[in-house]
């Protein structure tokens, strides 16, 4: 369980001890800790039973990305399984201080992690974790992607809500089973299908499909999570003059569309150049214009 | 993320590094740890993604029961989701040294955790952590149980294997946040049914249903995971003169039986004394035969 020789710049850790509430002596709320060493006990929940919620938010040049709305999703994410977030403005500061820590660079991926702690305290145990991100540029020319069936209606987020849909949890071994399966089929990540028909999300990202003029995306609805690209897109397609809609497609409305990216918030705007066996038409141009926005540049 | 003060018997570590390939000097392939203090790096995928597999075997009065169908189990787990897991006698042998460094107690909960191992490394984790069991009294005196919707239909083991029926993974927020739900209906746990109305299994926990002289539990197929102690009963079952069955049964079937049991290797048979609004009748005396055989003593 030792942690590996690092190869590049090191990344940094963040500790929130607590988690929740001001400690008595109005102290620091976290500090930073060792990254290459143990901190999580074998008793803590995420470890036993996948159990907390996350967000991962990119940095650019040292500034992050749409820091209020990442952690008010994970406070969403955290009422959902009642766990309790520590407050926001604590976030941000360890998320500040993380960036601030780390040796400067192009990208930074910065996960903010919020688990149901060590069984037994019901203490969360929570941390950042800054890290160079992964080379996304192939990704970002445009990708293979395949359907997979998710095996949920798009009904599941109001009748069935201990299913979690929408709700960004630590337990994410099916949909890193997705990305394999997807690789097994020649194709780099997944376009989740509803069981009704309806396409969803990615595993990791967020769908946007372009017909003409219109962008659209999948609503919160079907039960996907409510996507923090999407959400800087598309105040800015509509300043371009474009009409944006949340709406139910089908696997035909993707392959038969004028474009179509998933959304992150680390890999940005990564277009589908091929959907199972469809080519999809490539714009290089307007994915580079996505970039500068999804980067906080426009 | 310090660990909690201990309160009775301390909880025993036995860690087996590099979890899979014999050391090159031959020398042991696990060691005891020091259970209270961090052992994982943030950056394991267990902690970031929930990504590994797991198994809880029950050890009475120092015996560990069903051993080898538990390591069988976790191999077949670990195969689905693409992970190497240690040989199944290093395993054993590891989890006999946990027990033997524990203090004896009437009721050990031994875990078996395999993990997809820290980011980059391609190095699974692997650990065995014995605890005293909980205490099941009440649950196996008879418990209130809530059906819920899982959502998916019993045919994904079949057309949708990257949704991992029948592994059993470290990806379990769904069954948790299934389990609360249950506690807001006035409920202990829950009884799963398919979207297509058919009953699976518990969050974790194997369904087995009686009707006269036949005990009946929902197939593998269906994609509920193998219980090993189904496995267990069954040959006793037989060997009473009963008729035992695996097939697809409805709330209603199990509604109208004449008992039903949440079966666990730690919390052992817990009889369904009501499902919903419906009452079933609990047998104290056949409970407590199970009790005696799933403890490894019939």
């Amino acid at each position: 369980m030792s942690a590996p020789i690092p190869v590049g710049p090191a990344p940094v850790l963040v500790l929130v001890p607590g988690a929740t509430g001001a400690p008595a002596d109005g102290g620091p709320r976290f500090h930073l800790a060792d990254a290459t060493v143990p901190q999580l006990s074998v008793t803590d929940l995420v470890a036993t039973r996948g159990d907390g919620v996350f967000e991962t938010i990119g940095a650019f040049d040292g500034v992050p990305v749409n820091v209020g709305p990442h952690l008010a999703r994970l406070a969403h994410s955290a009422a959902q399984v009642e766990l309790s977030a520590p407050d926001q403005a604590t976030l941000a500061e360890a998320v500040d201080a993380a960036i601030a820590a780390h040796e400067d660079v192009a990208e930074l991926s910065v996960r903010v992690m919020l688990t149901r702690g060590i069984e037994g305290t019901g203490v969360p145990t929570c941390w950042i974790h800054a890290r160079v991100s992964d080379d996304w540029t192939p990704y970002r020319a445009g990708m293979r992607v395949a359907t997979l069936d998710r095996g949920l209606s798009t009904a599941v987020a109001e009748t069935s809500p201990w299913l979690l849909p929408g709700a960004k949890t630590l337990s994410y071994a099916v949909n890193m089973a997705a990305v394999r399966e997807a690789k097994r089929r020649g194709a780099v990540d997944v376009l989740f299908v509803a069981s009704d028909g309806y396409v969803l999300e990615g595993p990791t990202s967020t769908l946007l499909v372009r017909r003409g003029d219109e962008f659209t995306t999948t609503p919160a609805s079907a039960g996907v999570l409510p996507g923090t690209s999407v959400a800087s897109l598309f105040p800015w397609l509509q300043a371009q003059g474009h009409q944006v809609a949340e709406r139910l497609m089908t696997v035909a409305d993707v392959a038969g569309s004028d474009g179509a990216w998933l959304l992150s918030s680390t890999r940005l705007a990564a277009p589908i150049a091929r959907l199972d066996e469809t080519e999809l038409p490539v714009d290089a141009a307007l994915t580079d214009r996505f970039q500068q926005v999804l980067m906080g540049r426009a």
